[in-house]
């Protein structure tokens, strides 16, 4: 029999996921936070603030807005909420609520008060072993799995063979998937795409051209692998072991920061475009309700990369922007110089 | 005194390099094959066919529709005709015509009888030595150039002095350059791109989403970095030398990848749109008065990918589908199978 999973959180990410994995015939727990959500659902088939154009089979979904009871029925559980609310969510779990549960990270970002990526987080805070954290990234975006486009998402954990059991459940007529074990690669790819989305966002707003938008990004992605060789390097120069090395020409590297960067259904592109255009940060989110992952990332990794020392010029002035009051024609003056 | 400078080809990308060099004060010697074009552009100072906002100071052009006198009027030509109708222009020189001239190609294929690199041939056909040979690559779509966004142009040559003088010309408010020695790698690059560029427009055309695309360039990104790498082994080979390794990471490389499958003025994908929604070739160059460059550059790289070897299953879709008449839907249908 297979195993029982759950998805916690219900924005259009989760719900994109839960969509997935209810088209495949799977029954899933999902915690909703909100009961009137979950009235809605129950009632009308939908998420009535998100993907609403997506129907569930409801006999196919447990929904509880009880996080413990819906982490205590399942043995796998997709994390799916944004990064800045993590913390509140599993602060609800007792400390050995994940004991012999797999997890599986579907969010995007690090946790905003300890920078840590959301496995050493559940590793000190639950004690919940590697072999037993999963992660999906991207390309991905929610909008295109809600009209069954064709999409890919990859999986990375510590064993090839359970998480391939996992995408498995995953895998349908519209839905590829890619398992592979690089799981710190790609959760830190996947944290730096979003900043770089921001400032892909904020340099259309500033009414720079697709020849322009070509060599930033082409100067993201080699930042990014920069950021990651340094990073590896640290690592293995602590551990006395050779450096990990990625492939950065993989869908979840590269793929994922050019859908960010391009697709018209990018928050994070959306949210810079606005900056970009002389909105403020507040204004912004008022406007769009909600603050980007990248807003959050970027602060992230300006912290982290005090100790990675990485030549970061473009995530810099993505921060300089969002959290220094630097003008974005400013910023981006001093980028164009040194693009290759 | 600087050399006089000339282009050669009337097309939107020769309209473009006219105007940055016109821009930066140049006086250019200009042909243009058709003499009621250069009437036009004398009494009305714009190119009636191509980049028609663009207009001209006429006292820095000297107009002519004799290829002969233009190429003896100048010390550095640059050749910005389509690649199917270069051997037609060259055929008018005689074989001394190029001695101690520096050209400078813009063209973003390959000679269609031969297979030849634009090096390779001029070397061939006027003993043009390498160090008199010089490339113009991008990202950069002549559109933008028209609007004075902020673009960026790559130049190689052998020698990176005698390459930056040539960029220095163009350099200018709107336009900044990145000098290379890489002139094998960013001419073979800019030719893959176009075939890539075709087959982001059929897959759109096939109603794939921003999703997929992502995977698709991704894949396409790694496709190029094969065949280069095969491309140079088998060159160090032959040679006894070690193989060269390219900045796959520079804008001449993945940047002019992303801006000619995402840009809407890209004609590559334009064309390939129309190739996706059903329309045969024929049809779709009835209709955009053009073939694009894709076209061509599939068949060359295909024959020429005989002596590589090289994996190369977008390529060959590709192909397949604008030379062997194979459908979009089922080209498409096993590449999904294999992406990463």
């Amino acid at each position: 029999m297979s195993n029982s999973i759950g998805i916690i959180g219900s924005g259009s990410w989760a719900t994109a996921l839960a969509k997935i994995l209810t088209d495949n015939g799977h029954h899933i727990h999902w915690w909703i936070r909100n009961d009137d959500t979950i009235r809605h659902m129950q009632l009308r088939h939908h998420n009535k603030h998100y993907l609403t154009s997506v129907y569930f089979d409801t006999s196919l979904l447990s929904l509880s807005s009880d996080v413990k009871a819906v982490v205590a029925a399942c043995d796998e559980l997709v994390l799916a909420v944004p990064s800045a609310f993590l913390e509140d969510v599993l602060s609800m779990l007792p400390a050995d609520a994940l004991i012999n549960k797999r997890v599986i990270s579907a969010i995007k970002g690090l946790v905003p008060s300890t920078n840590d990526l959301i496995g050493e987080y559940l590793l000190k805070q639950f004690n919940l072993p590697a072999s037993q954290y999963f992660t999906i990234t991207g390309p991905c975006h929610a909008e295109e799995v809600a009209s069954e486009k064709l999409s890919y998402l990859t999986f990375s954990g510590a064993h090839l063979d359970t998480t391939q059991s996992i995408a498995d459940k995953f895998t349908g007529s519209y839905l590829q998937t890619i398992v592979n074990t690089d799981v710190i690669g790609v959760q830190l790819a996947a944290v730096l795409k979003n900043i770089y989305a921001m400032g892909a966002g904020i340099a259309h707003g500033q009414e720079y051209g697709d020849n322009f938008l070509s060599v930033f990004i082409t100067n993201c992605f080699r930042e990014m692998q920069s950021f990651l060789e340094k990073y590896e390097e640290q690592k293995a120069t602590i551990a006395g072991t050779e450096p990990v090395v990625h492939n950065y020409s993989a869908s979840a590297y590269l793929g994922d920061l050019l859908v960010t960067c391009y697709s018209l259904h990018s928050r994070n592109r959306t949210f810079g475009n606005m900056i970009g255009k002389g909105y403020s940060v507040k204004a912004a989110q008022l406007e769009l309700n909600m603050i980007a992952e990248g807003y959050y990332a970027s602060k992230c990794m300006h912290e982290m990369n005090r100790n990675i020392g990485a030549y970061m010029p473009v995530a810099e002035a993505v921060y300089a922007i969002l959290w220094q009051q630097v003008h974005p024609s400013e910023a981006f003056l001093s980028l164009e110089k040194g693009f290759i």
